[in-house]
């Protein structure tokens, strides 16, 4: 009753990007009813649900994570990995890396307004692996 | 195995809000064991759990998101919609639109502090559609 | 196909800790195939996922969430419990209380980075009990 499919994402340039479409590409038949884990496999990347129509909330997500965890504090102790390292490893606790979607009628309960975001928080973060389990 | 629940909650003013008594008054008798998961279908709200008890937490929290989020800075691009709008949809991700809760002895296995806060985050966000999955 | 276990973590001192290992070693065998579930029952300490390798990654944390939600913010009213009272609850619904972690081939699905950080965000806030749900 539980299936497992990977799913690994081209590698992203930083900021937010909407990666419903591709993540319901890897997922053949839905159950009726059940329920969609997914789970990012990396610390320096988040995913999260938000608008999924004007790219300039992906803009301004971008710009307001930023100012959250900015870059180049003099607290920071752990910088050896650039200086954009430490603020992703902060930015993928503040949205998440496992999200659950129900599952209604074959489809994704998402509202009409919600998209999968991944936030890419590194400035070469490469490809990102996730883990999406379908349990009914 | 698995029943899922529609929950419409009434408009609720901006702020942070206690529904824990709502979402259990729509869930009939709950399984023995099991898993309940709360989806809320909209950009511009979000779910958490905290503080059942003292409302100044409630409170506090909006002061807080307000400052983590401030509204009005000229960086922010997505403004057609209201000074509150784009704020809204990064404090949505902030908090989640996604928790599960498990279930023990037939109940909802909070800690005795702990309720549902509904964070409405839009001056004037209206109804919300959340989808309740509960899952043995 | 649901097993739940307690688990009850030793005081911590505040700040972020690694307690993958802890959580393991109090769960048996693990299902070939399925989901865990860590339920914290706490408002003032969280639960997320994060770098398991360097300890200047907890370090960070807790300054920039400190820099995140200060302390003593003249703004704040739930004041009796503490300075760091108020704080703990926003960083609590800031990072999480419940993550899933998928689970494949009897193993929890962590990417190689990942581990499991508790986030005690009280000066003194005691021992802390979890909720482990493991359903297949």
């Amino acid at each position: 009753m539980i299936k497992q499919i990977e799913v690994v994402l081209p590698a992203y340039k930083r900021g937010f990007h909407l990666i419903t479409k591709h993540i319901e590409s890897m997922l053949d038949s839905l159950p009726e009813t059940g329920m969609l884990n997914i789970f990012l496999r990396h610390t320096s990347a988040g995913i999260c649900i938000n608008e999924n129509a004007d790219p300039s909330v992906r803009f301004d997500f971008e710009t307001v994570f930023n100012k959250l965890v900015p870059e180049n504090d003099p607290d920071y102790t752990h910088v050896f990995e650039g200086d954009d390292d430490l603020p992703a490893h902060i930015k993928s606790s503040l949205s998440s890396v496992s999200i659950n979607i129900p599952i209604q009628n074959h489809r994704l309960a998402l509202g009409i307004w919600q998209g999968i975001y991944l936030g890419e928080f590194r400035n070469n973060g490469g490809k990102r692996s996730i883990l999406c389990t379908i349990y009914q």
